[in-house]
């Protein structure tokens, strides 16, 4: 048994481990649990994982609360690309910097990493309805992979969740509850009709295995850097389910003897909406109903924050904030140096890294990885704020020869 | 040399291999040429490949028009999954259905396939600059590709091309000629334009290289099915680039030895633009002006229809065309059967496999492939257009619990 205990992160109270167990029954939504391993049981080495040809995160199954009888949704997930970008490092002088392109997963978020994990634990737990609450992307994730797997699905989104991603929902058959009200009153709301309904539930911030799936873009990274953990990772904040991933998977690498360092984990959060820098600043947390460009990051209450926390802290890593203006400028300016397309929330790291480099807070030979969480095709409305559409020009050869003769 | 040259498929001339030799001399814009290769001078065995741990269309290197020193662009792409799907079997009967998902590329469509190697060829030619004209998808790709390995492009884009695509083009910093008339007009002035300017020309039926980037989809299908080719292969037709990559790419597998057999390939146009299905049954090629929801196949002069014909006939293939109540339909029922979201064009090829299941045109026993050649989310006004936005729902408790009974 791998799993040894589901471990409240508040009170430390221990739980059998089981498919449908998800928070602490003392603490509440607060005691969020960890998935405690039996590590000693895990048998893994470098060589085995490089030889496996299944180019998904189920490479590191071994590494998964799943069992060997565990059915997994069929859809492609993970072992997204690692690019070293020698254009960023030109710009920056930074030697090393990689950019990782999550956008890259079937619904096109890293969310999908969870969404894998929460369909084959509905799968095991028997379940035929799966729900969750999502500024869109876990929605649009949930949906795509239960309808690859046949499971039904209801989803409660917050009215202001992008189109493009309610769009995807539909397509993909999701019973849709647009809540008209903020994401944190969506989330309360599918928690409620979860248990009251016998649903499965797959909010990452209430069920403990889907942190587990997010931490497989830790396992990814290191083995595409050769088996080697970067000294930094710039990662956005919403709820910090990502955060504590990431933290979780380079934390189980060490445990498992396969890497003996932690990276920084480094936070950013977008200036209009920042709850988890100003409760690590101040030690405080409060509430905030701000608002940001970076829609998937707009939460003002964090459901993971304790976790998230924990994980800056223990990485010896911080929190940052960037301005709206200073994402805007990271939706253009990385796929111009890097070829990558990234949502406002999954460039918002990309744009907290520019910060920390042109404030020399990084040191030219660290190794830095961004991940980069969406792809910039699910808020084209966004991108097409931040660029100018030219005007059609006239079909004849004279007038286009002249206007290219101004635009080259 | 493994290319032994370049000869056009109208008169038969041949030319030598050179990174910027495009169309036949005598026979202008109709005498596409292409890439014939020393079969004997390329030495590859299926171990070899199979061992290959680049995941990407370089895998298939030795069978690519290019030179051990040729630069390559860094994104990764193509090596997309073919999922077999259960569900759609059950659905038709016919037991084995697979889907390859070309919407998974860096800039989220098959396109991605030519322009790598377009950009292979521009930086073998030192060129500086490339320019293309493109329904949307090409253009978006070339764009991408182009901001990766540091090249300027200008791309010619017809007005009619949809705002996602015109902003991926703007993200990745292309210079950008909107043409106040149809993609045909902007081909032909993309092409005078290159020459005028000595821009490196990536025009799929005007560069013969870019059709050698498009065939290593047919190389996946073979590798991911085990090493056998599938009984057919469905695709939507446009400019019938595509449709010629297929063809070539199994044609070229047969003449390396490494099968036997060509599939049957079937195109798929839209009823209201279908000038490859009119041609292949009259024999006789008419321009078209008709529109359609699938605006990546909205093609009324196919540039490459010569090619895709031939590539048609000599596989004993056949072409079809869906209504675009056909095409609507299919943008839901494929992500539902098998998770995967395409964009109309993408789609179509699916409504073609719908539409020959219902007519029992296909044997149970066949194995059919259906690729999806662009990624859903790059055309989300049409994925709206066929999905009812649900109202926002009051956000207490009650109301939300009564609505969710009214939609399980």
């Amino acid at each position: 048994m791998k799993v040894s205990c589901l471990k409240c992160m508040n009170c430390g109270k221990e739980y059998k481990d089981a498919p449908d167990r998800y928070v602490c029954d003392d603490c509440g939504i607060d005691g969020i649990l960890d998935v405690i391993y039996d590590y000693n049981s895990i048998n893994i080495t470098k060589d085995e994982i490089s030889q496996s040809k299944d180019f998904s995160l189920w490479r590191y199954r071994k590494m998964l609360p799943i069992k060997d009888e565990t059915q997994i949704p069929p859809l492609q997930v993970g072992w997204t690309p690692l690019y070293k970008s020698e254009k960023i490092a030109n710009e920056t002088g930074i030697k090393n910097v990689y950019i990782k392109d999550d956008g890259r997963n079937p619904t096109a978020s890293l969310k999908d990493r969870a969404s894998a994990i929460g369909i084959a634990k509905a799968l095991e737990a028997g379940a035929k309805t799966i729900c969750a609450a999502s500024t869109g992307n876990a929605a649009s994730s949930l949906a795509g992979f239960a309808a690859s797997a046949g499971i039904k699905t209801v989803i409660f989104v917050p009215k202001r969740a992008p189109k493009a991603k309610i769009a995807q929902l539909l397509i993909y058959g999701a019973k849709t509850v647009i809540v008209d009200d903020t994401y944190d009153r969506a989330f309360e709301l599918s928690v409620e009709i979860t248990k009251k309904f016998g649903f499965y539930n797959r909010n990452c911030a209430y069920n403990p295995f889907l942190v587990e799936g997010k931490k497989t873009v830790a396992f990814e990274i290191w083995e595409q850097m050769g088996f080697k953990t970067p000294d930094r990772v710039y990662i956005s904040i919403g709820d910090g389910c990502i955060t504590s991933g990431i933290y979780k998977g380079f934390y189980d690498l060490i445990k498992l003897g396969l890497s003996d360092k932690m990276p920084r984990i480094i936070g950013v959060q977008a200036a209009g909406c920042n709850p988890v820098e100003v409760a690590l600043k101040t030690g405080k947390f409060v509430a905030q109903s701000g608002n940001t460009i970076a829609d998937s990051i707009a939460v003002g209450i964090p459901r993971n924050r304790l976790k998230a926390m924990r994980a800056l802290k223990e990485s010896n890593g911080t929190c940052i904030s960037v301005s709206d203006d200073e994402i805007k400028a990271a939706i253009t300016d990385l796929p111009r140096s890097a070829g990558v397309f990234g949502e406002p929330a999954g460039v918002t790291a990309y744009a907290g890294f520019k910060k920390h480099s042109n404030e020399k807070n990084i040191d030219i030979n660290e190794k830095v990885v961004i991940i980069i969480t969406g792809n910039g095709l699910k808020d084209i409305e966004s991108a097409i704020s931040v660029c100018d559409i030219p005007t059609p020009v006239a079909p004849d050869s004279k007038t286009i020869e002249n206007h290219v003769k101004t635009i080259i």
